[in-house]
């Protein structure tokens, strides 16, 4: 047994900036990590610069980094979803016992992480789909983490997760989230709330330099005001700074940027589970659908040659003052209705999939750490705690009176955005979600009525659920309702 | 060699209403068809009862049925999609000949049917995905059919499918799509559009109803008026049917109905689709998301008793007939937006899957016998046969005009709506879709530097694209990108 046997408390493969990162805090809390690359000059490269005078080794083959080991071995990938992950335990699996662990800390869609930990399970180890959030800061100095998977595994990894992840008011930003796949689905979501949260700001953007027409400046400080109140968030804030950051010429950097952005991933991810699901997120739609649009970028400057706004200007009339105020107001009710969406659609997938989440820890590790963090997630919290068996989120005393609060200036920017022709998908969207869900009785009897007439779908009557009627509408065709067909 | 070899033009399999149907059409057109069915009772029944006094034959076993075939065999699966299709694949390859040709005409799900398609190729075997839309009147008098998969088959088809076809213009509504899953993508497509109709309509007697406070009487008229308009289609006349229809206390049918629409199909399936290849299909993604939150009607009773709405009234103070006449305007113009989505969408799948589409063919093919039949088909049919490489229907001189002069009145209903508090999710994203289509510069410039501030994905300026420029935008943290991995 050579001298550098079983040195390590944890091993990390993937030196990308995230991982160097995480590896880094591991080394501040006092555990040692063992690191390994692919492209091995990398492991060398970090241990000789970011790593220097750490605690921290290297491994050139990953039967040295398992060898370098602790048991039960604790090994976090954090490489590119897919097919790099498998290549990975293919390799790691020779070289591990009975007990080990191997965590995954990359953006895994769901449905692998559930097929790895019953594939890993059967050969009596224990996997990890854990969620990483915080970007490259934090990663450095404090992550939210989202672990879940194989249970057996939680105790071992809990005194390393908690120390390293974020804290808000005093609780880690990292609890277990449940079994299978449950960690990478909850940062999933989590995703898709910061495609919907990042589509909100973008709109309120849009407001106050094209309705209002305000300098970066000026939009600087109204983000920054934002964030000392109930808006207060990571996104907010950075928005702030972005706002206020000036290229070396003395202008804005932010107005020199394309606006196309990028959406292959968790967001869209999102979505489709929230179609699979039948749960109405329309915000995170809207704001995958949104970056699609970006992207189209030559199209639309195509069409904003040939197409006409509204024959009145695209500047807001009435009072500047009231409309920032009714333009924050109208984000704060839009994202108290994509965090409710958001948690309606974990509520069926834990249903549906036999997971056990617990709602107000979910709101801990999202309050800090993450990009979504949040004094708002703490309110979130508060609603959970209080009663853990919570409807939705509208249903909580505290969200029902803000929205209450907030419902005239949310209405009257969607409402003014529509005549001013500037797009406000997100906050429409959430508005019109806001407004079907408080509607006890929604059109869709037509819709029923239609697909009876045409299809023979049958419908049910009100006085009567349960029992499927079918009219014969036009005295014509027959009586046969539709039954093993859908047309 | 029996009496009855060799007998019938054409086999069917799946006697539901839709199957049934087609039989007695095609036999109307002088074509012999031969009808199985897994339960053979139903063989008997239909063969005692619809068709008795007319040609069809029966058969009692998948042997017989393609025993009474002439070569080659064409044979129809009208089926309930998924493994039922490959169950009569397997049992009917062993009694098929090389050229023989199997045609799904069930709601397959494409890459079901692009997969059937390259297994029964590699069969020497022909297939074809064929949608067919019409319901069961359709299917009786003449239905739409978009078949597509291998091209050898449609010359043997379509003197058999052009003939059963509904006729728009004195054109079939029935031609070949294209190659593999193109008949059951554009058959997705339709039904996606579909939904996306029927929740418009939807919202327009939501508006009538709520904010006007118009009776089923008065809406029946005004629906009757709109279908003889730019609004003509049978969507139109049959929600004008619906609405004055009365049960049998004299009270509208309508009104009874539950308001809890179900979704599981291809709605959903056109969604994911557009995710998947990125393309912003907002308008249906709202509309099946309408439908979910349709079916949460316990939920939604709960909510309704909890949730505020807006402080002034529900009703629309302004001019009723002014005000009618802008929610016809509004629908036609989101109408347009839907179909515009639509073909962007059938346009992006066309280029990633290789497929030759003719967009002009499909308009005519949806022109008639579907249940998106409309007037307005005809103007997307003259649009792409004056210019098959129309980049989009918003760039056709026409529907430039169209939008034009609906949009003040389209902007004025989602306005309302939003101040009303009535639910009107599709308008108000086709209004967003038109504005952020028509804006050179939307402001996902904010969010790339967002995405480059807290995760370093980098950006690119808009005098450089395609150069990839990370910014440290703090001061702290490093200048490493993120590259291979996507927090």
């Amino acid at each position: 047994m050579s001298s550098d046997t079983g040195i390590a408390d944890f091993g990390l493969i993937g030196l990308a900036v995230m991982g160097q990162n995480l590896i880094l805090n591991m080394n501040d809390h006092g555990f040692k990590v063992c690191a390994y690359n692919r492209t091995v000059s990398k492991v060398d490269h970090f241990l000789a610069n970011e790593a220097k005078g750490t605690e921290i080794v290297g491994a050139h083959s990953v039967e040295e980094l398992c060898r370098k080991l602790k048991r039960p071995r604790k090994i976090m990938l954090l490489v590119k979803a897919g097919a790099p992950v498998d290549d990975f335990i293919s390799q790691l699996l020779p070289h591990l016992e009975k007990g080990d662990i191997i965590i995954d800390g990359g953006n895994s869609h769901f449905p692998d992480t559930i097929r790895r930990c019953q594939e890993i399970e059967a050969k009596g180890l224990l996997y990890v789909g854990c969620g990483v959030s915080g970007g490259e800061e934090g990663a450095r100095y404090g992550p939210s983490l989202m672990p879940g998977g194989s249970p057996d595994a939680w105790p071992h990894l809990k005194p390393i997760f908690q120390a390293i992840a974020a804290k808000a008011d005093g609780e880690p930003c990292c609890d277990w989230v449940g079994e299978t796949g449950a960690g990478h689905y909850v940062k999933m979501v989590h995703n898709g709330i910061e495609y919907g949260d990042m589509q909100m700001i973008s709109e309120a953007y849009a407001l106050l330099h094209g309705a209002l027409g305000l300098s970066y400046d000026e939009m600087g400080k109204i983000f920054d005001e934002w964030n000392h109140g109930e808006l207060d968030s990571f996104l907010i804030e950075i928005t702030r700074d972005i706002m206020l950051y000036k290229d070396t010429d003395g202008k804005p950097l932010v107005e020199k940027i394309r606006d196309t952005a990028g959406q292959k991933g968790t967001g869209k991810w999102t979505a489709i589970s929230a179609l699979d699901h039948g749960i109405p997120v329309t915000l995170i739609g809207e704001a995958v659908f949104s970056r699609c649009l970006s992207s189209l970028k030559d199209e639309r400057t195509r069409a904003s040659k040939i197409l006409a706004g509204p024959s009145t200007s695209a500047r807001y009339q009435g009072d500047s003052k009231k409309f920032i105020h009714a333009i924050g107001k109208a984000l704060y009710a839009s994202k108290i209705i994509s965090y409710a969406q958001g948690f309606m659609l974990l509520r069926q997938a834990a249903k549906e999939k036999g997971w056990h989440l617990n709602y107000g820890g979910i709101a801990v590790m999202w309050k800090g750490g993450c990009i979504i963090r949040s004094a708002f997630l703490g309110d979130i919290k508060d609603a959970y705690r209080k009663n853990p068996d919570l409807e939705s989120l509208l249903f909580d005393p505290f969200f029902q009176k803000a929205i209450a609060g907030a419902q005239e200036n949310w209405r009257e920017v969607v409402s003014q955005a529509a005549l001013l022709g500037i797009a406000t998908p997100a906050m429409s969207t959430a508005l019109s979600f806001y407004d079907g869900y408080r509607t006890e009785r929604l059109p869709a009897n037509l819709l029923q009525a239609q697909r009876d007439y045409f299809g023979a779908h049958t419908y049910e009557l009100l006085e009567k659920p349960g029992t499927h009627i079918h009219t014969n509408w036009t005295g014509r065709g027959g009586d046969v309702s539709s039954s093993s067909y859908n047309a």
